[in-house]
Parts: C-alpha cells; structure tokens; sequence
C-alpha cells in the first residue's frame, strides 16, 4: 500500500484572492510580519499495489481531475504505508 | 525572509465527503486502485523577520484563523527563503 501526497498551488502568474483575504485578516489580528499569502490543496491519496505504474497513474490522476492544469501546478511525494 | 508551508488536515475521526466524491470520480476513471482520498489545505506564508517569535506567531495564526481546532489538525514546515 501506498500514500501519495499531492500538493495543488496557483501558478505564480495567478492571482490568489483567497489568499490575499488571509493575508488582510492575519494584518488585522496584528501579524504584519506576514507578507504573502498562497493557498493551495493538499490531497493524500491511498493505493493499492496494481499493474499499473505508479507514477503514470498518479499524474494522469492530477492532470486528467485533480488539478485544473490551466491555472494550477501540482507536485507529490510517495510514502510506503504498512499494509491495512 | 521565512516561507513557512502549512498543512491543513481533516481529523481522522472526521467524515470527509469531499474525498469520497473525489474518490468515487477516480473510481469511475477506473482507477480502481484507490483505496482512499483525503483532502486539505495547503498554505505557503512569507514572513520577515520581527521580534516576535516565529513558532509562536504561526502557532497562533494557525489556531486563530486559518484551522477550525474543532475538526482539523495541522503541521507546519519553515524554510529560510533568500532575501527578497
């Protein structure tokens, strides 16, 4: 079994107004120090061992519905989890 | 110059229906091989240097604004980012 940790970011070209929202809240509750803000999605996928190559089924997952590749970069990392 | 990275869980304990719809799309994208799909936030905050404690302030940032302490849970990494 397999987790694979999936991490969704804007592009950097992309504006963030969720995080600019953050970002004016956090400077009303005094943390000035805070300067930008990105929000992103992180998704921790389990999986099975299959016939399939991992790696080919994790990006065509992020490329083909996880990610809306238009707007969004997207990396991941593969854990080994002890089977359940 | 500090990029702190946060990351925004569900509790175990905590029903996610948005990894289950997200689960049921890959399922019906025949990537069977999905056992099960978790979703969260991800965060990247830029924070210059101040008096204040920097574990202490995301702590606080973190538990007053940007999780719900009643169902998430949430880890942090901080890296040293060159000058900006």
């Amino acid at each position: 079994m397999k987790k694979v940790k999936v991490y969704v970011t804007l592009r950097e070209s992309v504006l963030d107004p969720q995080g600019s929202a953050v970002m004016g809240a956090l400077h009303s509750m005094n943390y000035n120090e805070v300067t930008d803000v990105r929000i992103g999605k992180f998704l921790e996928l389990q999986i099975e061992e299959s016939d399939r190559d991992l790696d080919t089924a994790v990006k065509e997952m992020c490329e083909k519905l996880l990610t809306n590749t238009v707007i969004e970069d997207y990396r991941y990392e593969v854990e080994e989890v002890a089977g359940k």
